[in-house]
């Protein structure tokens, strides 16, 4: 009974507008403190840094906590992706290190802090789980991309290794080139180099170029088909369901009444005649 | 009465044809004189330029008065983005500015002049207004987006800043920085570099790379989807009411119609059963 | 009579699928001509290729002449934009040119004969009007764009002359830059150079950048919408009619013959009423 | 007799799951070595590869004989484009080849055997159709856009050739920087140097910029428009009949049915007005 007074005290906080408020509010002045340890800072506002750090992490330990006591499910609690990423962000935070090499690994996840900016705002939340929704649905065509750039580092390892190691040294490090090229980032100098020694490589990169763009086209139009069926049919439910516009079921229900109004007339008519 | 009467001549006059074009000829001329002035000129053309530039802005204000006083709602003058905008642009060009730090700021409002075209044709009002209109839409990809950024930024300045501090010195020279390896320019420089301290830093850029062009492609998406949408609704509407077309609530009142017919048949009959 | 029967002599002619083979063929020759000129050549070959140059332009003289003649409206002839265009390159090779200046304006004319392709071959003719035709409709988002590069330039050319004359000497070479920076091309260091003295301007890049994608963005997006309205319109359009699919009129026909029969039997009833 | 009941068995064997499994691993696996290849390895390992190769290119050979023996019409087998790459691939790798020129060739065709990923995976090859299907539509998009580059071309080489051979040098080579140009890779060096010499020349490099990024522009919304159409129309078809929705037809159906009835009852009344 005393705990579940505690925890419907604690769902409403969870879900105060200041409360929300203030939990952006801190992430933000997180955000700021990562930003400023990346400036020249004096040893005394170094320090400084160093105990806002401290509060921060305190301050994010009282909320997950908050959150999880107000939770009417807490045993699905940790279930949730977003619940789970901000725990592991916490609990982290917490663990004193003071060994240089993981030091760097401690600034790294108080970098990733920033993230919890998407768990806790929900506009984002959606945002990032419809872009997510995308990915399965691309599989087979990174799959196909995937090998079209297996196929031609392969082929350019065997062919350009000699001319360059630096850009076809191996299988992937020709990747890393043809990736590159993909993106035109000096595609050109990449490809006057084995033109040197192979006259007719510039089939090699314009192919690639053609096949990759091609793929890829063929990506964003099955995102953009994708994302605007659904905003249609969604859109089309909504305005069927909102506006109690007509379809062609109510026109059959009324003409169906219409067919028993006549059939009910005519046994009317039958009965009625001269016995 | 006598304002009322200035107030209507200067409406016609505000709406004339002619008054239009010699405005929108004054600020092409006015643009031109601009772009004169960035060129090598003799001392006298370029007193006649100062003459000229008094002139335009003498022109401006007129033209400006004569707008105003033919409103019919002076009070809401103002509050009208556009009206703000013409006024401020003829107000500061007025101010005598002799210093030569004024100066800049001086040839700067002048250069603003040639946004006026947008304030005056129509059409280019309505086109920057659905640009804007289409932003706030977008807010949140874009705090998404400067979130990747951010976070990015934060990781390249923490372990990039002694490989190469023009390009990773602080977070906002990182941000810059990032936003070139996300134009691709000389990207593959900025990665080369990092990749020589940590050979796998490549992941740190292709990951980037993908998550900010998913998230552009979803920005754009998001325009091209609701620029459509808000077309064809508006397309569907005209059609409908222009046309006069059926729709189903059409038939569905013939159908009624009919029902009442039949029923009032069967009135009659029962009226008719032999008593 | 006489002339009557030639005309239709040459209208047979030109509709004749071999005689338009024989026109690309020829075309098709005249541009490998034109290829292999800018090979280098022994004088013998040289030569050759001047006889198949004059044989080429007789070939497009007869062939224009069979056009001309066979043509059933002999006046409109020359109202059509690509009939115009064929005779200006057909007429303007005849005219014979040894002066060296004059020879490479010759020699573009004769380049100039492989667009014939595009006034010989319907589809490639028809998919260029369609190009043209979306053309004006983007007018204003041109001229917004104009106005954006406009302002820019002399912005840019006003504070960074003194930085790179080469860059930013005046409003015109200041606009060929900023095309640069939109097309991404070395954009960073023609902002790391002017950051160098004013360490914001990168402000004015980044905006420029922004401003011209979207601009560039709702152009793209006004071609798509626009082209598949008209598609989406006529796919509509072609199958309604050639499925012979039932409309909303249909139905509403159908009910009114229904309501006909009805307020007949009506009648029927009312006369049979016992009088 | 014996060879039906081969063949059903070796059909049970190819569509069984883990057969499938099996060659899908064996492909992966070969792709390993093909890019294991392309590391420094020491002399053993080197042989392991080699033996490993044989053993691969022999159970593909079994695992088409499968396939081949298991259709049901092993005529038309060869007639599919991908068991003719399949057989090709597996044949060709058979060939021993010890001379240095062909065993680059050899690795080639290795490399290929990667390909048969799409012809093993129903998904992959569906995509990979989809994609092929949509060429020839584009057949005269491509065509424009190569009398583009082609005139392109022979006026750049007609005009630059003296400025700089390595890019102007020839028709071909033209077409090549041509191609630079239009993925903007240090374009604006190529065009420098030509400015250098005809300082209109930026007329060139920008009218073909718009001109090949508007034709290719339409040729994205060519593919964008089509796929759309064609996912729309069955997502339209596939929806009316799974869900059994009513259509116009059938409510004209239910009307037609409605005026039979009040036809019979009028037709009854008639039979009952009084003789």
């Amino acid at each position: 009974m005393q705990i579940d007074k505690i925890q419907t005290q604690f769902q409403t906080l969870r879900n105060n507008k200041l409360f929300e408020s203030t939990v952006i509010a801190v992430i933000l002045f997180s955000a700021l403190v990562i930003g400023a340890k990346t400036y020249d800072m004096p040893p005394t506002l170094l320090s400084l840094v160093g105990v806002l750090d401290v509060a921060i992490t305190l301050f994010f330990l009282v909320e997950l906590s908050i959150r999880f006591i107000g939770d009417t499910n807490r045993k699905a609690f940790f279930r949730k992706g977003w619940n789970l990423f901000d725990t592991l962000i916490v609990v982290i935070s917490l663990i004193p290190i003071e060994d240089s090499e993981m030091a760097l690994v401690g600034r790294l996840i108080r970098i990733f802090r920033v993230l919890r900016m998407v768990s806790v705002v929900p506009e984002l939340r959606v945002l990032l789980n419809s872009l997510l929704k995308a990915l399965p649905q691309l599989g087979y065509v990174i799959l196909l991309m995937f090998i079209i750039f297996y196929i031609y580092a392969a082929v350019g390892a065997t062919f350009f290794m000699q001319i360059n190691p630096d850009l076809w040294g191996d299988i992937s490090i020709a990747m890393l080139t043809l990736f590159r090229v993909m993106t035109f980032e000096d595609w050109t100098d990449v490809m006057y180099e084995t033109m040197a020694v192979y006259p007719f490589s510039w089939i090699f990169y314009l192919s690639f170029i053609f096949l990759t763009t091609f793929a890829f086209l063929n990506m964003v139009i099955g995102i953009v088909v994708n994302v605007m069926e659904n905003e249609h049919a969604d859109a089309k439910a909504a305005q069927a369901e909102a506006e109690g516009q007509l379809t062609l079921d109510d026109l059959s229900n009324q003409i169906s009444e219409l067919k028993e109004l006549v059939q009910a007339q005519q046994q009317q008519l039958q009965n009625k005649t001269p016995d």
